[in-house]
């Protein structure tokens, strides 16, 4: 019986589709179906806070629909891991955030690790993202390469020399031994560069899409075979009662009337 | 010149307003004006993390709307402290979270502190916040008196009485000096049973919405003489150019075509 | 009913007193009575541990008969916040240090923060409260501008071009969105710069004297209203029967006797 | 292509192999072939530090042997994870042990976990792991049922009946959600007893093997597609030039002369 | 060539003097002369933070006129390592505090550690120093058997019952392996029971007074040797030109009319 | 009654233990006995975690061995500090390793340090052990001077001319007040610098060969007069029952078989 896993691209946009297929889907263990898709009538990016709220409303739907099309997990392909926690409220399915799992994985690349994301208002999210997830004192730090994901797209070369380049310089500053890429496009941007022959980074680069990918391989197989579960005691509680019923009715209503950022 | 605050209770209902108005009011400075407003069309409350982020976004509409009308700082008034950092990025008055307010004003108090909440749900919520925004080691534990805030709204007088039973018996057990009420709701409903000569607790109780209250009347007077901003070169980064008119156009479509979930 | 504060400028010197009334007068909210004042008969300046002992000395006297000239809160102006916590053993009203104040108030500024003191040798003291009184990780740092208090205020404009230039720098180095200035003169400079009309720094900075100023008035309304008290039954236990007989001698003894530093 | 993974009990006897086969076979991959096999001529188990470190010696043997032999990756199967930080300098086949990946895991199970060991020895030392390992503040503690390993075996019905018990005041006593077994052989004998129809335990439990087996599976599929390696230039650096030629020998003399514990 | 080390009592008394030589004379080096002392003209215990004040100004005088009169280290013989760092600044010789010196040796006696003190009011006090001082996690708790010092002296068997008794408990509830006394007092009379035949607590009990003695002695070897030395540049920075002659003003004057309050 | 210590140079080779002595033994008490050995029949150097493993099953015999010949205490000559911890479950003598006893020592020196080491992959691992058993956070960081332990002992000039420089330049770095030599060999180096006249580092240097010989002479009286125990009920639970006769027949197997990886 193989796994379906949905790698949902939290964008109102499909053009990075194609860019995470074709870098990821090598690494897809042989029974793994994996299918690439994203958000409709949301904004296109998830660089302020108010766009990456409304992006998370739409993606909580999408993981919902997602089990019940029978996907055996989902990942949400963006490093803000945005509505992760949230989203295990709604489902039984698990659900991966890239971040999150390059943070658990990180130990079997190197003794410590830092984040290189794209942008600098990035950093700090993701440095109190470190403080809560990262395991002990295993991640060193938060740096930027300063790139807008939009521009990225549109200049692959500049980009993955940026990342060659400042994963070395930012390591050296924070002493890391290994860097998680903190966006999943720049991610995929410098696995393509690799798969054209580029010269790897002198530091390890770790690619959040394959951390991803594994864990959530990993736990489709277990919930398939009765060892995965969730606690439903405390901060997971899902609505029951009147409390469903309330759920319910908010869900049709959002589904019958909802706002296309879109546009 | 007066300070203008609005008090919005985020929650789709308007049951808690006077609750809030009667037991907050006679702490108000003399030239403060202080409105208690709630959230239209949207869920009655915040109990799981599905109608909170829908909760959430009604919310920022509401705190982008008080600056339009010209209040000079906003309490969101809920002990999750919904939506609070998300809407510093929006506007430019301050944004006060009751949580985050009795953290900072904790030590006044007492040595140490600890959080009693309404629901065990709450808990491990409360307990990452604590971490996060908590002053140091001074917050010891999070605890919950086990209501659902739709129930206590009805028997005020049970609530009163667990507050005072169960904030002794944590404390000692968390070994804190005071004990921050964990929800707006009990808080009031504890105020409400002194202002009517109930015997107070044996271990301080520190009320969020004064300490809100206070934290807005002082940043709200610094916003007026000149002394309030916020850093804008990072994690409080506005949109501009082209971002800017994205979010214009997003808000827009969210008012023209927002879901009503409070049918 | 107005609330009466009273600064303490914790030296042995009234030359610091107008220049505190001149930067912190404009943002006291219009029912405040804000005195300046400082101590006698102790050293000039808090430099040194031996003498920052010394001056606490004479400064729970100057708290003590506060209180019983009925202020409603003290402000102990320096950013050693020297006393605070034993003064709070003392007295019923509220004790605030701007230091304190500032940790607490400055998540309001930005989303971290660090601390830029006038000489080397408080680096390391500073560090330390803000690792006892910091929020959270949100400290990033401790810096120094290396001057002198008795100094400073001689060469004011020296002072302030380089709180602006150094600023950006440690705010740089150490990844801090803010900057707390870390000496209530430092902070009245670069203060009464500003209203020269000099340029802001680039980096958004925090006036400890401001924070303290209104974390005073709130604490003072709510004395005044009931919703100020401290924990007694632990860290600020008072003394009672014969230790408070004890307390009384002493107290009178120390005023009937007291050694003059300021010689 | 399949991958073959190398589950070792590093104790120098069989009796535990039968069940951890029989116990994790089921959730094995499709394309996974696993080994259950142990150590020769060391101490039968790993009660003590002065054990545990002869163990770990052999284990390093039979870590190199298992790269030699074309394992995809091993899997040290004991909750003391002995050695394999160790052994990562050894070889450039992931080396998995099971308390780190049920800490990496845990999340995707609950908000907060902690550990229920077998005896009161092992409780000092995997809290220092937890510290060392856990993700942030999600490890709540660390407590025993009070077992030696090598009597558990013959009574497992008692085991099990203890650990659905001792879970439940563990995860309250502590306030963790979920309960990681803190022993492979534990968790082995729970596992079965869910097997044979036993009632599950209230507080969701973490099999420690089925989260090692999954993280096994996870990297050996990425060391075979290119997309694992561990950083060289720092902890796990390996002895090259001279240091190449010391290790060489050394290992030979180990292995020429190695004594026999298991007499 | 003997060492000599003062143990000053911390107390406008000498009632403690003699129960100190009593027990803590049997663990001397053979070539330590330690002399046992204790203030005059200050209050007779250091229950409350303003007692504890007036007692290190008399303290630093002490400390300095140990290091004129060829003293090789001192003991400041109270948990509450009243004025330590402070007394450092102003002598060359190696001032130890039996509170700091139990927590550096503590890892020889046991895991983990806690402290057990006298009152409650002390409890929040010994948190914080051993957050800032105690040795990474180490430190698990701090608890009170709530005994006033001045009423310990008279019943000393009924304490050594206490500590027997709830050294136990305390250990248990904070998973500590061994308990640190929290008083020098209790300490005493705790080894003083031991030298009169009584059972030795279940749970090991470290004596602080013996972690002072020892440390005592191997710094002020150094100190004789050429081996000890402490950092001038930064926190324990000494006054120099100006500075220097307003430092030795004030101790003059301190000492030809300071206040007496043993009165 | 003189103390015996055995100061074991943790390394199959005799090159190191003239320098120990010429630089350790001016430091040793009166009535204190040092004898500095070695290892035999084992790797000469303890770079590789793979030699360090080796090398700490030798020690432990080596430690049991002193304890039979009426050592009072052994220090583990080397800053990893190799089996310390491990040695304390099979001996009564206290056992010190020299990091840690560095870590314990430093406050006396400044307030906060660092570790300056050898080679680079020594970095992450000290840095572990700064994170466990450093005092609070007064270990600010870890930096090497990259040199391997085998040649610095042939260029001893070159390597106190890069301790005296490198020492400034890090201590600045990492805002420490003193550094901590991180090798045995370096620290004693420097110290034969020093005493052929050489000028001292500007930062203090923390020799950790002098803090393991007082922790150890302290330790060796305490041990002598009744004062010296360590909890057997948790971490440091010896062997007893069947557990103690595996353990001896563990013992003799090594013995009567060890390998020679001396050759």
């Amino acid at each position: 019986m193989s796994r379906r896993i949905n790698f949902i691209n939290p964008f109102g946009s499909s053009v990075y589709d194609e860019l995470i297929k074709k870098t990821l889907g090598h690494f897809c263990a042989a029974d793994t179906v994996m299918e690439v898709t994203h958000l409709d009538a949301c904004p296109p990016d998830i660089d302020f806070f108010y766009s990456k709220h409304m992006i998370e409303q739409s993606l909580y739907e999408s993981v919902m629909v997602s089990e019940e099309q029978g996907y055996d997990a989902v990942i949400v392909g963006c490093l803000y891991d945005p509505g992760v926690r949230v989203a295990r409220e709604l489902v039984d399915i698990p659900v991966i955030g890239p971040l999150e799992a390059s943070f658990q994985m990180a130990a079997y690349y190197g003794h410590s690790t830092m984040v290189l994301t794209d942008h600098r208002k990035a950093v700090p999210y993701l440095y109190d993202e470190a403080q809560r997830n990262g395991q002990g004192n295993s991640v060193r730090g938060v740096d930027a390469i300063d790139w807008f994901v939009k521009d990225m797209i549109n200049d692959r070369a500049a980009v993955a020399r940026d990342v060659v380049k400042l994963s070395r310089e930012a390591a050296n500053r924070f002493g890391a031994e290994t860097v998680i890429m903190g966006c999943t496009i720049i991610a995929a941007i410098y696995q393509e560069y690799l798969m054209d022959g580029g010269e790897p980074s002198e530091v390890p680069i770790i690619n959040p899409n394959l951390m991803a990918l594994k864990m959530a391989e990993g736990l489709a197989d277990l919930k398939q075979k009765g060892g995965y579960f969730i606690a439903r005691q405390g901060y997971y509680m899902k609505p029951t009662g009147h409390f469903a019923d309330e759920f319910a009715r908010a869900r049709k209503v959002w589904n019958s009337n909802k706002p296309d950022f879109s546009a």
